[in-house]
C-alpha cells in the first residue's frame, strides 16, 4: 500500500513509518516540525520507500500520487506547561491540527478512496471519573480549561472522522492512544515518565507531586505500534483504545526506577500541581483484545531497558 | 456599533438583527440559508441599518467595512431526525459551521479588533448527569453518537473561542442557550414545543414519548434576545448560560397546550423514541443573574400567547 502519514516526524508517528516499511509499504510522511524532529525520520531519507514533505496539515493537502491509506498523526502533544512545545502554549495551531488537519485529511482519504486511521487519545476521557476507561464512556472534559484546546479537538476530530464514515462512507479507524514511552520520545513532554527517567539517570531525587497515589499505565511504543498496525488492517470503525492497563501508582513507578538506575537519592514531595491534571487513567482494552487480538506484551523493566539507552544518549551520557 | 451576525436568516439570528437595529446598530447579516429562511428577514430588507450577504460561513469572510463586533450564530440546529435540515442529515456541514466557521469569525473579529459572541448550546451538556446545569459541568456528551456532530462541534468553538481570548486577547463572549420558542421559530424543528402546539391548533391528539415523565425548560425568544444583548455588552468571557429555568414535565406541557388552544384530544403515548434524547435539561442561571441582573420575564402562557399566531399563519389557519 501507498500510505500517507502526518506528524510522520514525531515519536508515534516516526515509529509507525518504520513499521509500514518493515510490513512491506511505501510511506509518504508530513511534518511541519513545529513538534516533530527530523532526528526522528533522518535514517529514513535513504529509503526509496519514504518520501517526506515539509507541511502544515492545517492547509490544503495536495499529493501527487495514489494514496491507499491516511494516517493523521499530527498534532502538539505535550501536557508540560514549561515546554513551548506544549498544546497550552500552540492553543491554536492544536485546535487547528485537530480540526481543519483531521478535515483536510478526511478530504484526501475520500478522494482517494482510501482508509484512514485518527490518533486520538485518552485525553478525550479528561479526568475520568470511571475507572478503567471504556471507550464508551462519555469522559470528563472540561471545556474552558487549558487541556481542552487538545481534548476538545480530539473529541471533535473523532465525531468528524464517523461523520466522514457516516455520511461519506470513508473506511475510518480511530485509535485511542494512552500514555506511551520509548526510544524518541520527547524527554521535555512534561508525562512522569521522561521526568522521573531523566532524573533518575542524571544521578538526582526524583520529584513526586502530592503523596503519588494518582495512578499511571505505561504502554512502550512497540506495543503500541502493534495495536495500530493491526487496527489498521482491520475492519473496526467506532473507537479503540490502546494501551497498558497495568495500572501503578507513581510512587511505586518512582521506586522502580531508582532500582534499574541504581539512583539511591531519596524522592522528593511536593505539591501536587494542578487539580485538573487526572488522579488515575487506565485504559480498558477488552475491544482491542477482542476485535484485534491485541494486548501489550512489553514488561516495565523491559520497556525502560529498551528506553534508557535512548534517554542515556539524548541526556549526553553514552 | 457596526455589528457581524452570521446565521442571520434564522430563527435567533433574525430577532438579534431587529433587536440590534432597535438598539441603534448597523447590521451585517450572513446566512447560506441551509437551514435560514429569507422570511425571517424580509422586513429587515428595506432598512439602511441591514446589509445581507449569502455566504457559508465555512469558506473565507471579507467584510469590507470596519466592524465593532462579530456575533456567530450560523449552524443547523433542528434535533428532528425525520427532518432533512436536521444536523443529524447535514452532519459535515454543521461541524464546519461549529469549527471552520467559528475560525473565520474569530479571525475577523480579531482583524478588526472587534468583541466576539459565540452561540453555544446546552447540548455541550448532553445527557447531563447533573440538575440543574452549571456551567461549570463537563458534560456527558457521547462522542460517537449521532448528536455529537452538533455537540463536538459546539464544545470545540468554545475551546477555540477561549484559545483566541486567552492567546490573541480577542474580546469574546459565549452564550449557552437552552431549549427558545416564538414566532419565527423552524415548526418542523423536531423539539417537543412545535411538535405539541402543531399537534393541538390542528385539533390531533398530540404525542408523548414514553411516561411524559421527562421534562424540559422553554425560554421565550424576547427574554432569550435580551440575555443575549446583556452578555454582549458587558465584559464576561467565561460561559453564561441562558435559558429559563422553569422545568416541567413533557406531560404538563401537552396539557398546558391543549387548555390554551382547546384542544381536547386524549393524549397518546407512544415509546420512547431514543435511549440518548435527554431526559432533563434545566440551566442553573445563577451567573446570568449575578454577572448580568438577567432572569427571564415571559412565563410559559404568555410565551405561548404571542407565539400561537405565528403557528396558526405557518399552519394557514390564520
Amino acid at each position: 500500500m501507498r500510505i500517507l502519514i502526518t506528524g510522520a516526524a514525531g515519536f508515534l508517528g516516526s515509529h509507525l513509518c518504520d513499521r509500514l516499511i518493515l510490513e512491506g509499504h511505501d510511506v509518504i510522511g508530513l511534518d511541519n516540525f513545529v513538534t516533530g524532529s527530523k532526528d526522528n525520520i533522518a535514517h529514513l531519507f535513504g529509503s526509496q520507500h519514504f518520501t517526506f514533505y515539509k507541511h502544515d496539515v492545517s492547509n490544503y493537502i495536495f499529493i501527487p500520487a495514489k494514496l491507499d491509506a491516511v494516517l493523521h498523526f499530527a498534532s502538539p502533544a505535550s501536557p508540560n506547561p514549561a515546554s513551548p512545545y506544549a498544546y497550552f502554549n500552540l492553543p491554536i495551531q492544536t485546535m487547528k491540527a485537530g480540526a481543519l488537519g483531521t478535515h483536510n485529511t478526511l478530504g484526501v482519504a475520500k478522494a482517494n478512496n482510501a482508509r484512514f486511521l485518527l490518533a486520538s487519545t485518552s485525553e478525550i476521557y479528561g479526568d475520568p471519573t470511571e475507572h478503567p476507561q471504556k471507550e464508551t464512556y462519555a469522559g470528563n472534559v472540561d471545556i474552558t480549561g487549558p487541556r481542552a484546546v487538545y481534548d476538545e479537538a480530539k473529541r471533535f476530530a473523532e465525531s468528524l472522522t464517523l461523520a466522514y464514515h457516516r455520511q461519506h462512507g470513508v473506511d475510518t479507524r480511530i485509535v485511542r492512544i494512552f500514555n506511551t514511552y520509548g526510544p524518541r520520545m520527547d524527554l521535555e513532554d512534561g508525562r512522569a515518565l521522561p521526568n522521573l527517567l531523566k532524573q533518575a539517570l542524571l544521578g538526582q531525587s526524583l520529584t513526586v507531586y502530592g503523596d503519588g497515589g494518582q495512578t499511571r499505565s505505561f504502554c512502550y511504543v512497540d506495543d503500541l505500534v502493534e495495536g495500530i498496525y493491526r487496527l489498521l488492517m482491520s475492519d473496526e470503525h467506532m473507537p479503540v483504545n490502546i494501551g497498558n492497563p497495568v495500572e501503578m501508582s507513581i510512587l511505586q513507578f518512582a521506586q522502580t526506577i531508582n532500582r534499574m538506575t541504581d539512583n539511591t537519592t531519596e524522592i522528593t514531595y511536593v505539591d501536587a500541581r494542578s487539580s485538573r491534571d487526572p488522579q488515575r487513567r487506565r485504559p480498558d482494552i477488552t475491544r482491542a483484545q477482542t476485535i484485534l487480538g491485541w494486548e501489550p506484551k512489553v514488561d516495565l523493566e523491559e520497556g525502560l531497558n529498551r528506553t534508557i539507552p535512548y534517554f542515556k544518549q539524548k541526556l549526553g551520557l553514552a
